[in-house]
């Protein structure tokens, strides 16, 4: 059976909340997903890296702060230094999800950081695939809609400064879905 | 008297709608604005080289059509070689801006590609160092917000599916006014 | 049959080296090889995206010039949007590969920029996937070892101020020469 | 008298030495240096803060580790976020450098993560602005040459799998000098 790691990290709840989404996505194309959620850059992340290990795919995420990827997902990137030298996660899939308080805010730099881990494991990088959420222009900003953002390299997210029980909005919370639904997909093609 | 080079395109007409507003900035802070549109990748670029050699700074500004800026400015870039070679622009300060139809659209990789180019010559970057448009969270789109997108490394613009006299919003055209302002008082500064 | 379209230009000489190298490595791992050169800006695109529309996996090569692609390949980016907007190239494979005189200057830059023009279109990006070429430290350069750059995102070749027939040297030629066969490999595998 | 904090980590020693090669051209320049090193993600950042508090101009290192910036630097740069509330780092220089074992390595990646934070307070960021080391082409590698990596965004190093008494070479320690003394003599002239 095809099955998805999801690591990610949340400080608030919302990109917790995205996790879950990603994960139902998962379920939906009839896989497994494994939901991992790290805590800090001190922890024993041999929780994560197990279920890395017996994955197909993975799934990154973590909330953007000061225009990256938050510390405890970056501090398990350096702790991957051994898989990658053994070349353990060559040929899974990965694809990541993050989350901001505004439109902007540099969260594709979040997406870039991790491709480039992806590609550093000679991992294979799958986006979200999704239209644009609004042809006409976004400028409503179309709370409903999927990829209401335009993004490209992964799903972002944006949460207004509200609990994560009420934002990130459903269209957000569907495009997270989706990714997870596509990466367990093709995983399981391209594992048949 | 400082002298602000503003080298853009415009294919629709967007992004010259903000290059007049930079321009406009730059005079706000008593520089001279010299507007240089560019054409096409095949045209003669020696005006936009000369309107550069005479600047104290120089601001790019691009449409981002899938993903990264138009022809004609990675054709001017690519014309630029000679005076690379020259380190004629070195310690000019240089800054950029773009319009998109959605608030993603991969526009930071278009100022990625502005700010590759001006390290390369050893410029200068200015960002716009513009609050956050909406504090409590962007989700309402906010027109009239300078910097509603939330961008860093330059001006961000979000145009609808219209016409240049409609769109993009006030609060982007005035995040542009401030850019312009920005760059020209530090320009005013840093030659003193 | 699995087929892969090689898109890309060449200045010199140098970066249509390594994209001879590329369809080797397609040939040997018993798919078809679609070469097709850009020539330039101006010119009529429809073959090469004749070519794309045919393939399972598409393999973008251009030099680095000024710190990103090519003007011949922007352009060509740009002309794809109508099959951006049809959702053509869905779920195709993407990967690809670039060249310039130093081991830096900023060809990273230039892979990005193929990466977001794959992650509009939905495509699926490979890396190389290659071992560093010295992990003892690369200081000897070390011409004849694959990946003796340390690249990840794509394959980066360096050239000498010098012709093609002696620049890159055979390390990158064979890098470029696994890219197309590990593309082709995995194009066949997901294919099926 | 002008100011520059340097604030970096270093996990085996070959950043620290770049770090000390940058004061000293910060010093060469006539301005005063305030070396600090980062020991982890779980500090005190409070020495941190408020030597760039004092600083007019900030110069960032650290090595990249899996493609990215180490973890201190990364948990320095979130805990940034109330200097960024209140605007307080802005229109201060910033620079960059990093080192690895590759001559690529996503290097680039690095000084990329720098620079968003950079932008993200309104930092304005001065690169190396060093010509390419060897005009002829980087094959021989070139251990003596300034700026051997053709590096733009900031100051790249190599070391080999030896130590920091021995590598990285002289002319990545000469790099890291050139950039502390471009830095210092430009924030000089900046705060005059």
């Amino acid at each position: 059976m095809t099955r998805i790691a999801i690591i990610y990290h949340s400080g608030y709840g919302h990109t917790a909340v995205l996790a879950q989404a990603v994960a139902e996505g998962v379920g939906k194309a009839g896989a497994i997903a494994d939901l991992v959620k790290l805590e800090s850059a001190e922890q024993d992340f041999s929780g994560a890296l197990a279920a890395v290990a017996k994955a197909d795919g993975v799934i990154f995420g973590a909330p953007t702060y000061m225009g990256d990827i938050s510390v405890p997902l970056r501090a398990f990137f350096v702790a991957t230094s051994k898989a990658w030298m053994a070349g353990e996660w060559k040929d899974k899939l990965a694809a990541g999800f993050t989350n901001g308080l505004t439109f902007g805010g540099n969260k594709d730099h979040s997406l870039n950081s991790m491709i480039v881990l992806a590609m550093q494991h000679g991992m294979i990088w799958v986006g979200p695939a999704q239209p644009l959420g609004n042809m006409n222009g976004n400028s409503t900003a179309a709370p409903e809609a999927v990829n209401r953002i335009g993004s490209a390299l992964g799903v972002t997210a944006q949460s207004d400064n509200a609990g994560a029980d009420v934002t990130p909005p459903a269209g957000d919370r569907e495009s997270a879905r989706q990714l997870g639904e596509r990466v367990a997909r093709l995983a399981a093609k391209f594992t048949a």
